[in-house]
């Protein structure tokens, strides 16, 4: 493999609503550091796939608004290397854009896509897996995307069900062939899916060599690779963006999973079972965050006192204080102007409140 | 009754910590519009007795760190009418320096003593209490306090026993001898004390002349009066702060219901039944506040919306916005750098949490 044909792709468009008041449309998720651990979210990642990928071969697709802030947090890349989307058109525009953009630096280059904001513990682990799938995908048409080994019936995320009598291809001993890609199950399905065996995570993470996606999208999304494809002399040239800003509103809004994977008959999944959460949740967040002895998880860098005060998350920004009592199971969140009150099993009617919000009092305390 | 001979004295040096992180050390209770009628405490009470007393005969009491907020809340008041205790020593030493400061300048004057920080409703009906005090003591060694009618057995206020043997004296046909002071009784005691007719709250508002009020403590509390009068040359001169500032650490710490009220068999009761309150517990404060169809007292200024939340009282300053579920009964409270959420029940325990963030994490949070 040579690493210098080794791209990486960053989604970085989410705006995090889940995570209000602590994200914010002006900061989402992927530039916070909510579990404490010194760095954000894009940081993390970066670092993740650096030593796998050169710098100057990463791309991060978000909107115009974040772009500062990614420059911020990854200082390492040129403002070249950011790409922004002038609408949010889910997945597959944005994977189509990269690879175009990469395609006409470097044809034969390989490339991986990753969320922004997600957590991996087992980073080792992960790098193997992500060396492994270059490997694998190198100089073919196959799209790999990695599934990750389930460690409860967990109905917050897709599955990704492999293919058991296909065996294994390509010398990756892991890799299978993927038989179906499921929506959010069930508790009773995502029981059934995890003792089977036979179902991953759909962790969001792909790997395929340009030319593969391109292809594919060439026969499952043409109108969306035809749109890309035809800026190929405008990449890298002062029409970049004009071109991009003028067909993103065009563009079919539709997730790489749905409009390529669950199609093409020459998808795979590497199963690995590093540690990973998308951290979607207030209650994902609960499970990786530290805990005092009553259960109560603090951060923001504030100052905490609680009383009577048990399985409770409480995020408050350093130079604030915040005194608690009689709280069980609650999220108690402040950030900037906003503040939110909620018990932790209600946290899924959240973008519900930041829609109320936005509605009654406006844009700006989203 | 000479109107010009009428004097005032607010005490206003309280720092309100039950109030705790809406009253703060540097902008206590009184100088709060906590309530939401447009003006602080102190302004109401100025404002509740300028019809009976001339603005330039107004004294108030407090600490020299709230002086210049005195004066910006009561600009009809001159620098030298706001008079600066270098310590707190109760009320005792606080109305034997005003009543000596009023001596100075004018032995045949009565006097009218108000706390700063409470609510009266009945603005009308007690401002003919008030006068009718001032002529029941005008002349007179006669000292006068304020009782109110209960309307519940609460078991946070002093009561005062009437004497109904003794009739009305005076002139004032609601005016009676006091029989007894007591302290705060618990639930049994203050359902009999209701049902009795004979008590009535103790409103800590106080009415006589400045020549009874010193002869009373010449009697009784012999070392703080003679520590004042030995000042009668330096009242009003450059001289009277530095004078006051070195007695007042040596004055006894002591009420003037205790020093003086409950010993002198000179005292009596005009007993009121306007709408009164200390405001001194947020229990209190949601008594008197306008609550929503759920029962929520919002205030603050801040925008709120609440779900599933009832009986709560939430307090954002404007700028703010707090998004509340799932609380029942509790205390919501939210100021500058600090963030109280407490159950209502409990909130007798904030004056313990307030001393241990001041103990853990500064003064500056208090």
């Amino acid at each position: 493999m040579n690493q210098q044909q080794n791209y990486c792709v960053i989604m970085a468009g989410g705006i995090g609503s889940r995570f209000w008041p602590l994200s914010r449309n002006r900061m989402p998720k992927q530039f916070l550091d909510i579990l404490g651990t010194g760095k954000s979210f894009i940081r993390s990642t970066f670092e993740r796939f650096v030593p796998i990928v050169p710098a100057g071969n990463f791309l991060v697709v978000t909107s115009e608004q974040y772009k500062s802030l990614v420059l911020e947090h990854l200082p390492e890349l040129r403002p070249d290397q950011v790409l922004t989307e002038p609408v949010r058109r889910n997945t597959a525009p944005c994977i189509a854009y990269a690879a175009s953009r990469i395609a006409a630096a470097d044809p034969e280059a390989n490339m991986v896509v990753s969320p922004s904001d997600h957590l991996i513990t087992g980073e080792a682990d992960f790098q193997s897996v992500v060396r492994e799938g270059l490997d694998f995908v190198a100089g073919t048409d196959k799209l790999l995307t990695i599934g990750i080994k389930p460690s409860r019936p967990e109905t917050g995320y897709g599955y990704i069900q492999v293919d058991t009598a296909g065996g294994s291809e390509g010398g990756g001993g892991a890799i299978g062939k993927v038989k179906t890609f499921t929506e959010k199950p069930n508790l009773e399905m995502a029981r059934i899916f995890v003792e089977s065996g036979e179902f991953f995570w759909n962790s969001g993470i792909f790997v395929w060599s340009v030319s593969g996606i391109l292809k594919a999208m060439r026969t499952y999304l043409p109108e969306v690779e035809a749109a890309f494809a035809a800026g190929r002399d405008r990449y890298g040239t002062p029409a970049e963006q004009p071109f991009v800003d003028s067909i993103y509103p065009a563009c079919e809004n539709i997730s790489v999973d749905y409009g390529v994977m669950e199609k093409s008959p020459d998808v795979y999944v590497r199963c690995g079972d590093f540690g990973w959460s998308d951290i979607g949740t207030w209650g994902s967040l609960y499970q990786h965050a530290v805990r005092d002895g009553q259960g109560n998880a603090v951060g923001g860098g504030g100052e905490v006192l609680t009383y009577g005060t048990s399985g409770t998350v409480i995020h408050v920004p350093a130079g604030k204080i915040a005194v608690v009592e009689g709280l069980e199971d609650y999220l108690v969140v402040e950030r900037d102007d906003a503040l939110l009150i909620c018990r932790r099993e209600n946290e899924q009617h959240i973008r519900n409140y930041v829609e109320d919000v936005k509605y009654r009092f406006g844009e700006e305390f989203v």
